[in-house]
């Protein structure tokens, strides 16, 4: 049995696909758990795996938990570990409108989309994380109701498209595509291994 | 290439016995690496992990590295990830002869030794991190010159004798033993599936 510590229903679903078919899979829902952590790591890795450990330890079961954002090169890497706190309180509609508005005048607008996969296992007391990344750049405006997030705005490298107009193409290119293929690639050579 | 990030000469020689022959290793000192990271993690695991990261990352290489500490029951986990930097600058004669005075009169003198291993390739953004325990009590005194640290006053469960007093036995069974066993058994899977 494996938790998916994610309360991001999208997450959920772009997740489960990776997830082998013989294995259950419950949610934090399911298990009635609605403890938070503070994200307060410094990198994508340290809050997946901060998330992963913390609810492995509540559930005593192997758990996956993920940590992603947006990275702009123009303005420093922000959003960055923040892509979801920022401005707290307000619709992706309206941090999507405020990063266009801080691009407004930059030439670069190269950004990347950034997946940390994690997974405990309490028991063995066995951390795996992986990072997963696409590059692209910030288009111009908002376009396509695909996908969650920042997926409006963001052009993988390769494609005129957003993330938001893709559709399920997006789900073989993506950040959390790459991050967690190469994570159950890894867990399914341990496991076997056994 | 392997960079095995510690400055400790023991760790190093108890770390090289488990990797595997044909695989080149190099030290902080040989890369004229110098630099120092804070370790300012909550867990043994974290700040395994933020080492190897750290060195990782300015290294090009992959690389492990380790932390370790002695989790004393009666003294609510003290000085656990606090183990090397308990009373700084003293020698660990003094910090176990203090161990020794702050558990006096306790009749609960169970602790454990514990030691996370992490690796990170910073190629392929993967962090494979361990952690290994060994269950045991303090001694009275202090007793026995082998090993380091606070060997000389930790008794492993089934045992009357220190880790300082075991010699070459605790090398069969030590926190290092099985953590970094269990870690080279996974990459040796990782790295023999590519």
């Amino acid at each position: 049995m494996l938790l998916l510590a994610t309360k991001n229903k999208h997450k959920m679903e772009e997740i489960k696909r990776f997830v082998p078919k013989d294995l259950k899979v419950v949610t934090l829902d399911d298990l009635g758990i609605d403890q938070e952590i503070e994200e307060n790591g410094e990198t994508f890795m340290e809050n997946a795996s901060k998330k992963a450990v913390f609810y492995a330890n509540l559930s005593s079961l192997p758990t996956i938990a993920d940590d992603s954002g947006l990275v702009i090169d123009a303005l420093n890497g922000f959003p960055g570990i923040r892509s979801a706190r920022f401005m707290p309180g307000t619709s992706y509609n309206e941090k999507m409108q405020m990063i266009l508005r801080m691009l407004e005048g930059k030439t670069n607008r190269n950004a990347r989309f950034v997946c940390a996969a994690s997974y405990y296992d309490p028991k063995e007391k066995l951390l795996v994380c992986v990072e997963g990344t696409v590059e692209g750049h910030i288009s111009k405006e908002i376009r396509g109701n695909f996908g969650f997030g920042y997926d409006p705005i963001f052009v993988p490298v390769g494609f005129s498209k957003t993330f938001g107009e893709l559709g399920e193409e997006k789900h073989t290119m993506s950040h959390r595509y790459k991050a967690f293929s190469k994570l159950f690639s890894i867990l399914n050579v341990i496991i076997l291994a056994k």
